[in-house]
């Protein structure tokens, strides 16, 4: 079964293996919370070799974003597919991601909200992360006139509820809401 | 015109100044990024002054998100009451908020984003602050027996909104989404 965090198929490079550790530590403890200094010594890599690779944190943040949407848009595109591959697959998928031991929202969420305001660029990953997201959720939808406005409502849902299993710590309500958005607007729309 | 930053009516305590600095701060540039050394100097207190009402940033911030909580949920009962107190409140109420130039999305969506893991105590109050929401929310609709998951799914839709007129910096997709979820939650609950 694929997953967000799949292990590297053969031995990972110096940079890779920075790459693998900012995802871990970023993900899930913060990114302004994770010194440069942890980052170096859980990578297992040298002083010399991170800037090497990575000139400034600043590159690294950016580099992880990317990384991240890499993954997480190749895991929700096999989690659909493996779920049925049409709008029923929307919840099934989610709650596979919201029961994930490591599940701790949506890195794109989280970054706006540690760095928006000092970072413009975490802001523009982040909204090109969501057209994609919501390119993807549109692909399941029967073909309509509304199908792009449902979309774009199902992914604001999605955020939603994404948002709503963080705080909640289970997923139970995100899902049930998703569930009934999604029949809502699809009853609309016939 | 109540509005969530309103300038307090008397000459404010050393502590409502520090709450204040806090709550600008905190909201604008994010909790870590904000030091204590800016908080004291922005907030005219002494140092001993700062840490006599507030002995360390931990207590700070656990009090600016009870504050942040009382004035969000003021400004919004007043502005669905000064927008008709129904259902259709909702759209205007997040319209007048999302065009505020202040305007960084939810102060808990983005302290969870910051502080979840490290600080439980944030998500605690920032569950808090969305089941009030939701309750709120619950009031506008019409009594029903789908009134509740209405109003749990809306709460959602509410802040998928906020995440995305966050992301985009203008707030047309957003309150469009939150307006069709809507229409299309209260036609099937009908």
């Amino acid at each position: 079964m694929e997953t967000i965090n799949p292990a590297p198929q053969q031995a990972p490079s110096a940079r890779e293996r920075i790459l693998l550790t900012a995802h871990d530590l970023f993900y899930q403890e913060g990114i302004r919370a994770t010194g440069i200094d942890r980052l170096i010594s859980k990578s297992g890599v040298t002083k010399v070799t991170f800037y090497r690779h990575f000139p400034s944190k600043k590159h690294l943040i950016l580099e992880f974003l990317e990384y991240r949407h890499q993954r997480w848009m190749a895991w929700f595109i096999d989690a659909l597919v493996r779920h049925s591959g049409d709008s029923k697959a929307l919840v099934p998928t989610l709650a596979e991601w919201f029961h994930d031991k490591n599940f701790r929202g949506c890195a794109f969420i989280n970054s706006v909200g540690e760095l928006g305001e000092t970072m413009p660029e975490v802001v523009d990953i982040s909204q090109r992360h969501k057209q994609d997201m919501t390119d993807v959720i549109a692909s399941l939808l029967p073909v309509s006139q509304n199908q792009k406005y449902d979309a774009q409502a199902l992914a604001v849902a999605v955020d939603g509820a994404i948002i709503r299993a963080q705080f909640d710590r289970t997923p139970e309500a995100a899902l049930s809401s998703i569930d009934r958005i999604q029949k809502a607007l699809l009853g609309m729309s016939k």
